[in-house]
């Protein structure tokens, strides 16, 4: 097992032609500025990644995912990951809010907006423009295309999943890596990924970043996969493999 | 004469059913943090802004210019103006280089960018998406469409005519307003609003950003006027009519 990466809330390890995503039972804010231990919480990520994957993996999305290994573990096809996150906002909120005042909080966008980000602690992930991306050759025109159209696929997938359950999802980050299939969708899709209302309550990494309450967070993130796995209609949890 | 507002570089008054743009002979810098006298730079920039504005008319473009009243006076029509910066970019400079340290400064883009900033002097004018401006109710999708479209002819219009000049227009800040005849091009087209390499010499603001020579920069916004004169096939200043 050789160690690939190591960020805030994951370890990626090489293991055969494979890559183990080994999540960390901790929870970060403010680029990593506040820690704190969350007995559980790897578990919980991985598990619900594992349904998301898979259930984006049937609506058509590529993903790198290959199975679920209990309690804390994806296993996932090897990917080059590109340093671009893509957010897929529905409703005004975070730092499309900081950036522009005038929206209100929670205002539904006229249609989804498709976002990139720098992957870079220094700069804080500032917003680029698309165009960045292929002029700095972190992406060419053609995979762009590909990762604009992915990522609003994979978002309207989830915004419907958790919308019958009653939810409402606000925006989604994505990740997209290389791989010998093309680029695919990598990284976790979880509370600490996407913000999602129910019942008017985070059930996200936004109800952390506002209380610091590891113990609240973690009965939400409980609840968000039981939502989520009764959505997909699956009672039990177990192995996923997509 | 009534003042309609005053900004860091110009004063705008109401006279009778116009407005008269009186440029100042002052320069400033990071934000208006630095401000220096620069006598006769409110001519300069008047007049050039008065033939580019005419040169733009000329290629298709609708702007609120009028008529160029010497020394340092445009007349426009009244407009609304949008709190909305476009910048179009041809070679990788300035704020493109901080949120993307990859590209290499001059660096040639693939295609024009079309740049959206929100003008907010507390938040330093951020990046912002077209759609963000949207949903803030700061354009409709149809002005946006409008404003893109004009900005890009405007961009390459002036790059062209810096380019047969042996200039290298590197990019280009525009601003749009309302006015009953719907959205133009307002505000000012000048060495504080544009970037232009000469003889791999800026004859624009950045040479005051980077040097605080006031009297170098004045040395560069009279040659730059003379070029653009020049360039347009205008031997002589006098009174500009759109």
């Amino acid at each position: 097992m050789e160690l690939v990466y190591e960020g805030k809330s994951k370890r990626v390890w090489r293991v055969g032609g494979l890559y183990h995503l080994e999540f960390k039972d901790e929870v970060t804010a403010g680029d990593g500025a506040v820690r704190a231990a969350a007995p559980g919480k790897g578990a919980l990520a991985a598990e619900l990644s594992a349904v998301l994957f898979a259930h984006l993996a049937a609506r058509g999305v590529a993903t790198h995912f290959v199975e679920y290994k209990p309690p804390n573990v994806l296993v996932a096809v090897p990917a080059e990951v590109a340093p671009v996150e893509v957010v897929v906002r529905f409703k005004a909120y975070g730092s499309q809010l900081k950036r522009m005042p005038r929206l209100k909080p929670l205002q539904p966008l006229s249609k989804p907006l498709v976002e990139f980000h720098l992957k870079d602690d220094a700069l804080h992930d500032p917003l680029i423009y698309p165009q960045d991306a292929v002029e700095a050759g972190l992406l060419t025109w053609e995979e762009l295309a590909r990762v604009e159209a992915a990522s609003l696929r994979a978002a309207e997938a989830l915004r419907e999943l958790y919308g019958a359950a009653g939810c409402d999802l606000l925006d989604v980050k994505f990740e997209f890596g290389r791989t010998p299939r093309g680029l695919v969708l990598v990284d976790e899709i979880s509370g600490d990924t996407f913000r999602v209302l129910c019942r008017g309550e985070h059930l996200d990494k936004e109800y952390f970043r506002k209380t610091r309450d590891v113990e609240g967070l973690l009965r939400r993130y409980r609840e968000l996969l039981e939502i989520t796995k009764a959505a997909l209609g699956r009672a039990g949890g177990g192995a996923v493999r997509q």
